[in-house]
């Protein structure tokens, strides 16, 4: 177990009133424990009790070993994975993780009907939040690695690319610098850039498209995640204000990024300036995202963030404006905040550029 | 919404005692509503109830549009995504989605403690083990890709080649042939094949490695999931023991497959094959799963399964030995049960083959 973040989780359950948990999602697994499960369907809860219990219950499948100050409670596919942990729990309030598979609570609540079961992901999210020193330079190791992607990537965009193509290509490129694994990239030409979430598909690239590229993956466990928005042979006059307009909102966000700082104020910086130039209607999603041993986890930053910015928190600031059925414009970069201000963690520049 | 597959469900529902279910799997919305959406942390939940209500309650930035028969109840993400959900359901008996977070669950039975959250995902789980005509021909079709994105792997297999460098040729070859995404395909040399997920890393490959191709991704939905064991360069005599043994305990397994067979007979087929050989303890997984718009999906085929094979189905078949520090031999094909018998999806060669 790493026992100063159990420190810290524990300390935040005493805070929340939470006197027992169970931490089910394989990041936090990992953080607390050092192994990374991806258990599917099957079971792995690590219960955390106020009295310094802590127990991993876990599919044989997964072949673990327990450690000194971990016991494992195994169990095989043809046997109730819930009866053990449900010999474990005590009665009353039980804080579940926020993804633990209903079944599981229901099949657990249908063995203890004398718990209750309440949100219980908070202690371990909140102490995620804070990087320690390892884990900001894993995570500047990622996003140097993801500027070295991207100035790669740029250069691929030539006559008759299509966007799998593209999003193949990043995909290897990330490979072979050592990434973890490699999964789906985000690449949107033209009027496809209208969708934020548009997965890529046989669009082959035309003069005149913006092109979005929004890149995401994890190296050691700690993701990395980037958006540029490039336009291809020419930029309209509308292209240009449009990504004038985007770049400002990143960068006054940006500026404001320092302990104490309310992320909703980020937000806000971010979307008034896209709001006074018109286009507030078009940016239809939050400011950005926690990111870490997940590539979305909290803090939130939104309208409704209720979070204030710490040293340590790493999130995303990625402002961007749709027009459907003419074209999107995002940028995004990772900020480090640190105790005077934040370190921004790409540096791939932001300036219009026309390519090709 | 899809009316026969709903009919199906409703009947199932009543068959279940189930008088209301919510379902949150993408792939069963997108099974009975044509809707497509990962939903990740935000909320996704299609409400049917035994008088022929159904309601879809999604967050705002999944861009629904409500169809005529189907209401969509929206929310922002500054909303609470349950509010309306708890508007609706009654009071008793409430069915839920096997993987839906618990944090939703949590979330509604405080605002609604009225109710009382049982198993719900058999309703859809069942509808969905029978494809229809359609289903079956998008299977047929996306096996038969498969097929020649297995010749055309096979032919990449040279010297110096890398577990990674195949797998991303593979991903590759899928995508130019329409997959809708690229994943995660297990490309095992030699000593790496006794692990049954070993991922693909930068293992080169070596005279007298057994080569294992498990390769699977969507098509229209619909997943394709095959595996076939080679050999390069040389095979040894326990190599070829262990492959005629996989190879008789796959064909067994198929030969038996007809309506009314129990899918525990056809894992103990397999299994009493590679047992008699010697290899049994090495067999260290279950025969098969069911393959839809999931690549794992019901019905289970392995000893502790219930069910028994109905036209309609399609799982797969696939045993194999694991032999740590040494190889690994696996084959797989998918299977679809007809009115008599079985149609077997993937007509690549199944003799013992040496390349390179």
């Amino acid at each position: 177990m790493k026992s100063q973040r159990l420190h810290n989780v524990r300390q935040n359950m005493a805070r929340e009133g939470l006197e027992q948990i169970i931490v089910s999602a394989p990041a936090s697994v990992f953080y607390l424990t050092g192994i990374w499960v991806e258990p599917q369907e099957r079971l792995l809860a690590l219960y955390l009790d106020n009295t310094g219990k802590a127990i991993l219950f876990a599919n044989d499948i997964f072949g673990l070993e327990p450690q000194d100050d971990l016991p494992l409670v195994g169990h095989s596919d043809s046997q109730d994975p819930l009866d053990d942990l449900a010999g474990v729990v005590k009665a009353g309030k039980l804080g579940v993780d926020k993804a633990w598979p209903s079944s599981f609570l229901i099949n657990l609540l249908a063995k203890r009907p004398d718990i209750r079961p309440v949100h219980g992901a908070r202690p371990v999210d909140l102490a995620r939040q804070t990087k320690d020193g390892a884990e900001q330079e894993a995570m500047r190791h990622s996003s140097r690695i993801n500027d070295l992607v991207m100035d790669r990537t740029l250069c691929l965009i030539e006559d008759s690319i299509v966007e799998n193509e593209l999003a193949w290509q990043i995909n290897r490129i990330y490979l072979e610098n050592g990434a973890d694994s490699a999964g789906s990239q985000l690449v949107c030409f033209g009027p496809n850039g209208a969708d934020p979430h548009h997965a890529p598909d046989q669009t082959v690239i035309k003069p005149g498209d913006s092109v979005t590229i929004d890149i995401f993956t994890p190296f050691n466990r700690y993701w990395c995640d980037m958006t540029r928005t490039v336009f291809y042979k020419t930029v309209s006059a509308r292209q240009r204000e449009v990504y004038q307009l985007v770049k400002k909102a990143n960068e006054a966000a940006i500026s404001l990024v320092r302990p104490g700082v309310l992320l909703s104020e980020l937000d806000k910086a971010a979307r008034d300036i896209i709001t006074a130039g018109g286009y507030g209607q078009f940016f239809t999603h939050r400011l950005g995202h926690g990111i870490g041993l997940d590539c979305h986890e909290p803090p939130d930053v939104s309208a409704s963030s209720t979070h204030a910015a710490s040293p340590g928190m790493v999130f995303s600031i990625e402002p961007g404006i749709y027009l459907p059925g003419e074209f999107g414009v995002r940028i995004e970069d990772l900020v480090l905040v640190t105790e005077t201000g934040c370190q921004v963690l790409n540096k791939h520049p932001k300036d219009l550029q026309v390519i090709g």
